[in-house]
């Protein structure tokens, strides 16, 4: 695991997405918070902030961080649910896979939900993906060779 | 969370796939098994397997099971990985959720491991579906109203 | 941790009961799913479940067991909140703690998200016992000395 | 989760109480620390301090804060013993859910180690309710509307 | 991880030692149960109970097991604590690695209890094996070639 | 739990050793990567960088710390392994625990790993101690009575 001691300890933000694909009848179960599991946007926000606060046990070389904010939110579209994770810290390493990982947690469990409802063949999880980040050094576009 | 107490414990077995998308020479230091943290393939495959026997603390509504086997696979490409992983139990409910979370995670592991090595726009985790699965009720096709 | 292995392995299920006690703007908010934090009875509900599944990590000396149904349901008084929470195994031994302990972990995470809005003297968890349980010796009575 | 960063950090700390109610031989064996699963006092103890450290992961919109301390002590009477414990940090925000999942989880584990000397319907968790915070904007009366 | 759904369920045990090595007042304070922390015997029991129920998640190749038993034992030399750790279950493979897991998290908690009464060149941990185990096929001898 | 609130936060490094002992044609495995469950390597680091990171969950009375850097290494005899671990904090109290047991878990991995191909009597984990530490009140030879 990388040593982040000598890193400043900034405010960071990350903000990823994710999708989950699934036929219409099963994307209103969603927007109308209605399965044989219960509510699934709530389960799966929850399952989100959850996991954001865990990333450090599931991704092994990610650190510890005291997350300041965690939050979930959902967007429907005709086959698809957008799912935008934000995560905030003040540490020395920034928390894009804090937000990676509520993103991807909060898909799945909306997979769960709705896996009565549909063939397997019917649902899939998208493009899962960082829109932004704050903090650190971030801000400067590292050159790659 | 549904009762599963009354389902017979068969032989189940799941099987999932995610992808890693990133520039050749990230999926050229996967292969070679070569980053500044680590090997790559061998984190995240534990990663993967790890997060299998946690799926239900994971997702709020997933049963705890007996996982009997976990495996996680990794297939090349010039700018994927592609990532399969397998699970097996004898219980009363599939492990078809324990399958995607592994390779969920998987995949999140390759992308915290290649991330000091490209810009946030180069990496994504393609789609994450179920390729198969076997045993319970899974064998007959469910009819969907 | 006492040697269950010689028990034979029964269907079990148990209910427990806690009640959260706040002044009736608080109640009001739990039964109208608004709160700042979000929806109080879908995250309470989802605490309780999680926690039943992880009752053997949170009590020392309690068995794993196959939790195979865990639901909290909640009813309303002016001022306080009854929580009921039901869990099932087929197992050798039962499953009282678990719903003990979804039904105390339910009634914190309420007080959690309603603590903004009253002050700590108004704000109580109040009794939390065995409502039922079934199987294994449950059914006989037990002679104390 | 709401946004804690913009928050100072100072020394906080709150003590919460509960309530384990049994009959009067149940409490003398807690009391002589002595059941057929060992020290009931420093197993609940040890469970309490536990749970502090893991709040946030049990408590949902709960944020992850350097426990600094946390202790649990007992005092007994003759048909309960009454669990305090006490949380400290130097975080964003209180430690008040800490202070009551430690002495629920005492208290639960009471229940646990004294199960098997009396009926269900001899024992139960009393009232459990926060006694004292400081630090942050506890000292300061909030309005209520 | 190995597949272990085709091995017979059978009855398992194991038994691991441990031992903790620090100076005289040392291993009396320990069996005094008397540090500035708590009981370090107690402590210690709970430590290597939770451990072995956890074995899974801390040894990324080990399958969940329904734990049935566990228990961990000491006996005083006049440097040294002998652990011994005995653990249970029915299962498709065996529960070493969890009696050795408790063993030596039980260890390593006696040394975090009695570390402000010593130099650290004066603590160690000696020797952790296994003593015994019965069950599965280990009642024959292995051929290594 | 100690309270440390009142402790200066300073950088903190501790390092431990453990040892696995083996047969020669084990110990050829783990340093070829060679075994039947995978890098034998590989899966001890991150078992030791994982526990490193989760010390305070599982010793009780360890402190939750901001785990800035860890890191496990190999050396190799002819029938034995070194394994060193390395851990870095920025905290009110030092990371030897956290370095004691990132040492031992990655030593119970290997033999978890290397179990299948050796006898019980021939593998056991040896001496496990603290090397060196750095940071807090540690420079400072401490008197005992």
């Amino acid at each position: 695991m990388k040593d982040v001691g000598m890193k400043p300890e900034t405010l960071r933000s990350a903000t990823a997405t994710a999708t989950f694909h699934a036929p219409t009848h099963c994307i209103e179960r969603i927007r109308d918070r209605d399965t044989e599991k219960g509510d699934p946007q709530a389960t799966a926000r929850i399952a989100g902030i959850l996991a954001a606060k865990r990333t450090d046990e599931l991704l092994p070389l990610c650190h510890p961080l005291p997350i300041h904010a965690a939050e979930v939110h959902f967007a429907f579209e005709e086959q698809r649910v957008v799912i935008e994770a934000e995560v905030h810290t003040i540490g020395p390493t920034g928390v894009e896979m804090e937000a990676l990982t509520a993103a991807s947690m909060a898909a799945l469990t909306l997979y769960d939900m709705l896996k009565p409802y549909a063939e397997p063949a019917e649902l899939a999880i998208g493009e899962t993906r960082l829109l932004d980040k704050t903090g650190g050094k971030s801000h400067y576009k590292r050159t790659l060779k």
